[in-house]
């Protein structure tokens, strides 16, 4: 969908923002300087889904300066890469894709240091937090410093600040779903994954790239609608891969989502069945043995769980679909909306 | 040395951020107007120093647009809860100036609900990482919104960033003090603290001040000198205050920064002196007691390690007075920097 050369400007920009960064740091000691190349380290491998929203929206609708659509590509990426090293303080997860994460990274090194596993652990979120910080500033650097006009700088700026207003929301309402016994109704976990990670990921990339682009107003809009209903989508599939997925593929390990017990539509779905209460005790048990989330997922397929939340998640994406039907969208920009339309739903086939 | 009017000036700048925020936060919920409603909380009741730090300099230089500058201060005032509240985070914090931060707000509020402490104080702290993003945010919309001219909100803005770069350059200092056993010598205590505080709330809000007032290069280079100077001696100041000051003046505990074995200079001074064998042990202890406080603090005296601190403190205070002498800074300036230096000694005398 996205070229491998778009995607390399992408990455020039990001690298050249760490050699810049790494630089300055690099002036003040070597600990921080090392601190700057863990937040590159987990700021790349990722599949660059939001840079490749900005960039299809901007490039089918005629933009050319894709110097400027990379800038803010990569403010996306960073923005989303402070917000996954935060949610891991918050949820204390010390591994992300089967690797250290930057609260993992410093934790081992503290506890090679010889401290003790709490004390590295906290030194591990102490350093997260404030890599997160370096992350989420540096989003708006880049925009800063994309080149576009002063009207449309502002407007992505403003795009920016809904996407952290929003998963900071999300964020919130998730930190409240963790702390309750109570199983949340579906219509609130698909309001918490909406705010939590649809605006930012694909509401807010979309209209980006659509803002850069001088789009028209109702363009604009409609790409919010569609991104809003694709990101929901997303997270649904996302959701259910992480209880069904191939580990291999997804760099998530099956049992994680149910051993944190982690509100879903496919929990959700199920705690309102009647197999519900044969498993309930097993959703968010610590230490649930490979056996044991074997049988959660055969209660997830029986209760009818996944199916549901497989139809729900196509349910958005065709609502994604239809809605840009009447909008006056260009061809060009339809068809390259598309593919991510098979992308998001493709996860699950 | 800032008018009351001023000072109005930047409260309303906070006022209007906050009521346009908790208005968008309203129509997302409840639960999320609340956390705003607790940030704006934790943003108001401080000193205003950095605030007024950008206007006087602002207004002694001549600048007419006090509008534009208020936003500015605010910026920084917004900075400077974003990063407190993240520093209470990292130190595990749940009180300042003797009244519950965010994460103790959070932490009370779960208590209340029934969950246990840990658990308590685990959301607090979840809630705190979110809450200090939203404000980080926040100090660069403010400086977005002043309604500067392009290269002047550009340079703002860089200034924000070094801020922020400096700031947790430090904190990652410091999380690594806190870590050893070992204290750090005098001059490394010196450097934690000029990067972790005196950049961003003297350095930078003085050259803020001066990029927004248009001034020249060798101005806004010497206002730098000055601020890094003066907000070094304002640290060494704070860490005597922390120990000696009165409880009732500064809102803090005397015993805090003891119990938490915090790495100042009168630590690193007095831990080179033969008298320090005798409290060693004393230092850094949870439980300390308020007679053992004491102890501490007579070795402090006999050491010499407090009149050490002041006397250091004076130096930078004078040097930075000093290093304006020869840099055709206008009278004006000059005068309005003299009440910064007895400011920031008179609280110890």
């Amino acid at each position: 969908m996205l070229s491998q050369r778009r995607q390399y400007l992408v990455d020039a920009v990001l690298e050249r923002f760490f050699r810049v960064s790494q630089a300055r740091a690099a002036r003040i000691g070597a600990p921080y300087l090392a601190l700057w190349q863990t937040l590159e380290k987990n700021t790349s491998g990722g599949k660059r889904l939001r840079p490749r929203m900005v960039m299809t929206v901007y490039e089918s609708l005629g933009g050319t300066d894709f110097e400027a659509a990379a800038h803010v590509g990569a403010a996306f990426e960073l923005l989303h890469t402070a917000l996954i090293v935060h949610d891991d303080v918050i949820d204390r997860d010390f591994v992300r894709r089967g690797i250290p994460n930057v609260s993992g990274s410093y934790r081992d090194l503290a506890q090679t240091a010889g401290v003790s596993i709490s004390t590295a652990e906290h030194r591990g979120l102490s350093v997260a937090v404030i890599a997160g910080d370096l992350a989420l500033v540096g989003a708006g650097r880049l925009i800063e410093h994309s080149g576009t006009d002063d009207l449309t700088r502002s407007r992505l700026l403003d795009l920016l600040d809904e996407s952290v207003f929003s998963s900071a929301a999300g964020e919130l309402v998730d930190v409240d779903f963790s702390l309750s016994s109570a199983v949340p109704a579906v219509d609130e976990v698909l309001e918490m994954e909406r705010l939590k990670t649809a605006v930012y990921s694909f509401e807010g990339t979309l209209q980006a790239g659509a803002v850069l682009a001088h789009a028209g107003e109702e363009t604009i809009t409609a790409l919010g609608d569609f991104g809003r209903n694709v990101g929901v989508a997303y997270q649904i599939v996302d959701d259910v891969l992480g209880v069904f997925g191939d580990e291999a593929t997804t760099g998530k390990t099956i049992v994680g989502d149910l051993r944190e017990g982690k509100r879903t539509v496919l929990i959700s779905y199920a705690s309102r069945q009647p197999e519900w209460d044969s498993v309930a005790r097993l959703v968010g048990k610590p230490d649930l043995s490979d056996r044991e989330a074997a049988m959660v997922k055969a209660m997830l397929e029986r209760s009818g769980a996944r199916a549901y939340a497989e139809g729900l998640a196509h349910d958005f994406a065709r609502h994604a679909w239809e809605g840009l039907a009447h909008r006056g969208i260009a061809d060009a920009l339809r068809d390259a909306l598309e593919p991510i339309i098979a992308t998001v739903l493709g996860r699950v086939q």
